[in-house]
């Protein structure tokens, strides 16, 4: 399968790398697609390649959307081409995993209204604003959409997501 | 399975949460052993709870050992209570899985002479001269040990360890 992660700088680094590591054990193909091409860091100062610049991406070329927290949602949602990309993927039913800050995204692309999801709890207010089914719990799955609150959430979050990738 | 994984201050981030994260993803219980009880440290900040002392720890209870990288392993090492522990996995064929500085722990145990491994390029020399058949390759198994040499490793360590844990 081939996967898409959306990041920028201040990501969260765990929650950015767990599946990134986690989806190349697995054998899947994956691209990191930011503002533009070339290094991204976390918060914690990990560094990753982002290897495509987000208004090249094709979205119907990905199997699988993964929306890492941390600060960068807060600039990954004001791009448009980041919610038209969140908006294939969700017209597709394709799966789209988000977590902590990450569902901000989907909040700015009017995605999520009405449908069972989670999040960092400083997000949670805004999540029920938009119309989201809030839950306060480590994974949330509705149909193609996977949501997690945070780091220690990771293993729920991820096994979650693998039974939709395999 | 029952997991053990020894650190202590200052280890790798990612080589202890990765694969942390991941054997909870699978359902397996795990324990954190340090030279106390409590929050251990990550070199880039991330922190988590040793919830064993070494002292404490009944190896023959444990399926599989884990030892991460980072300066960790230089403290670990000189801790001839985890030199037991390592031994005991080696002498009942169980499997070790060191990445990075972890395998440091197996130098001082006299555990790895002429087995097949790898490790961070800075423990190569440290390796071949405790008679290691050194390879720099991303993962190297050997039996029962698994070794790779740094967190962009991660993927084929995290594979080759789960077959092992399968």
């Amino acid at each position: 399968m081939k996967i898409l992660m959306i990041s920028a700088d201040n990501f969260e680094d765990s929650e950015l790398l767990v599946p990134y590591y986690r989806m190349l054990e697995e054998g899947h193909s994956e691209d990191i697609a930011s503002l533009k091409k070339g290094k991204i860091k976390g918060k914690k100062g990990y560094e990753i390649e982002a290897n495509r610049e987000l208004k090249d991406i094709d979205p119907a070329k990905y199997d699988v959307l993964i929306l890492p927290g941390g600060k960068a949602p807060a600039v990954i949602r004001k791009e448009q081409k980041a919610l038209d990309i969140a908006k294939h993927f969700f017209d597709e039913e394709k799966p789209v995993a988000a977590i902590c800050h990450g569902p901000q995204t989907l909040i700015s692309a009017g995605l999520i209204k009405g449908r069972h999801a989670t999040s960092y709890r400083s997000v949670a207010q805004e999540m029920k604003d938009a119309g989201v089914k809030y839950e306060d719990r480590e994974v949330v799955v509705d149909g193609n959409l996977i949501t997690s609150r945070q780091p220690s959430d990771i293993p729920a979050f991820m096994r979650e997501l693998m039974k939709k990738v395999k």
